[in-house]
């Protein structure tokens, strides 16, 4: 009963008012599985260049990740390199060479297509219909996308998200994408198109959870201490996924509690909030279980009235 | 056992995506006496012009609002005209005529002396001292600024906010006024600066509120059909003063819980969203406690997990 993770692995060059790295571990693929290993076994479907060090690949497998979908191919593994703004509410890329994702066609390993799980990351949304349609029969079934591929890629992004049951995105990209200004009409335009869950995340701000009986808004907390934002929306994905996997959630056949889901996103707060204290992926070396639970619970402090 | 409430009362000429006014009533002091009219009785000060509608007096007069405080200067009164953009989180000035607000120099009368609380809208500080001192002996005195107070008057602020248990700003003055962009740590700046209870208004995103025990973190409801957020703000702080008013809640000699200035907070959300949903003040000629209610319900609903 394990979570199959589709996406980038990547180096990334970090710069944040906290300071800077050249080269970190990154790539939407490898915060999610990371934050989901929390909560469920993991099986990843990346790829990565020759210079990809066996010490990263170690890090995955110490928290149990399946990286039997890893392709190791010739040429260098995707880099990127942004600068953050002053509040990290922004950034600028200055360099991305996609190198071997640019090929990147994902295939599963036969041992993960009975997989009930799938949480497919930001990437060209055919090759995310393509990972679907390897899987013999998902329970759940979701994953994320960005505005180049709302603008540029809509029919195939369209023609993807029918076979989705959850899509998280942030809100700018959800107003695009249903070309509704307002959130509660913007999320009933999205999820005519498919997915019956959605979830906008909105950064410092917490997220919003829209499913079939209403929606539930879930604040962020605030961080004295913040180092680098990069993967917190993928960490949130992690952890979402992670809880409803590790809860044996299914949506065929079956519905879920909106209550359920609302703590599922709470879980993607709390990963998304630990992943901004260290840079890159570095506070899942020696986060545990029951720091988890501590901030779950410091959400429910700080939301109660 | 009232409230009194000190700041502009005006006409706005409004424009939104949802329509125009180009004058309805408007003013700090408006709103959140108003707002505060549901939880509370309330007695207002402020100055307006000769040509102040008797019609909107009786509308602050039909909602128990004691009026006895309003001055009627020869001159007209405080004229503010502005545009929102298309999401309505921004506004550009196009006119401010401060007319009889310009010479307003509150003066309270005899009657409101004695009175426990002490609202301060959005005037200059040194104005919001004077009418601090005026009263006998205030259990729970607070109020708002602004930018321009903070960056030109900065001295007289800082002496203003030594008198106040609470302050309620939005995020960037907080950060303006704190020098510090983390919310945690300008909060503690603040705090250290006289109110021990700082309630950071976040617009759409709901609100924060620190406090001597910890912190809360209330989000926003979604509004699906928006009309004017004018006074939204007020709106909030006539809400969590007026509820703390009739909770009979004293800072002079004890503590509040956190958890009842945290239903202050949801209150002011819950007044705020509803001051939105129609041009001015409009909202607050049908509204009843009930409707308030049922709001404040829908705000525990939507923050369960």
């Amino acid at each position: 009963m394990s979570l199959v993770v589709v996406g980038s692995v990547a180096y990334d060059g970090v710069t944040t008012p906290a300071g800077s790295h050249e080269r970190i571990l990154g790539g939407a693929c490898t915060y999610i599985s990371l934050a989901a290993s929390f909560f469920t076994p993991v099986r990843i479907v990346g790829i990565v260049g020759e210079d990809f060090a066996q010490a990263d690949l170690d890090f995955l497998t110490s928290r149990g990740i399946d990286i039997a979908g890893v392709e190791r191919a010739p040429g260098k593994t995707f880099y990127w390199r942004g600068v953050y703004s002053e509040d990290m509410n922004s950034r600028e890329t200055l360099q991305t060479d996609l190198n071997v994702f640019g090929g990147f066609d994902p295939k599963l390993p036969e041992s993960y297509r009975h997989e009930p799980y799938l949480m497919l990351g930001n990437i060209q949304p055919s090759l995310q219909r393509s990972v679907c349609s390897q899987m013999a029969a998902p329970m759940l079934v979701g994953g994320d996308t960005m505005d180049y591929w709302i603008n540029d890629f809509r029919p195939e992004l369209l023609e993807t998200l029918k076979q989705w049951n959850f899509l998280l995105i942030n809100d700018s990209e959800a107003r695009l994408l249903s070309g509704e200004k307002n959130l509660k009409r913007a999320a009933a335009v999205i999820r005519a198109m498919g997915p019956s869950i959605l979830v906008i995340k909105r950064g410092e701000y917490g997220a919003t959870l829209f499913h079939e009986d209403g929606y539930s808004n879930i604040p962020g907390i605030i961080l004295e201490h913040l180092k680098d934002p990069t993967g917190a929306g993928d960490c949130f994905a992690g952890g979402f996924i992670g809880y409803l996997a590790s809860r044996r959630v299914r949506l065929d056949g079956g519905a879920v509690s909106g209550m359920e889901l609302a703590r599922a996103v709470v879980y993607g707060c709390v990963m998304g909030s630990f992943c901004c204290e260290e840079f890159g992926p570095d506070r899942f070396r020696t986060l545990t279980r029951d720091e988890i639970e501590v901030r779950f619970q410091e959400f429910r402090a700080l939301t109660a009235f």
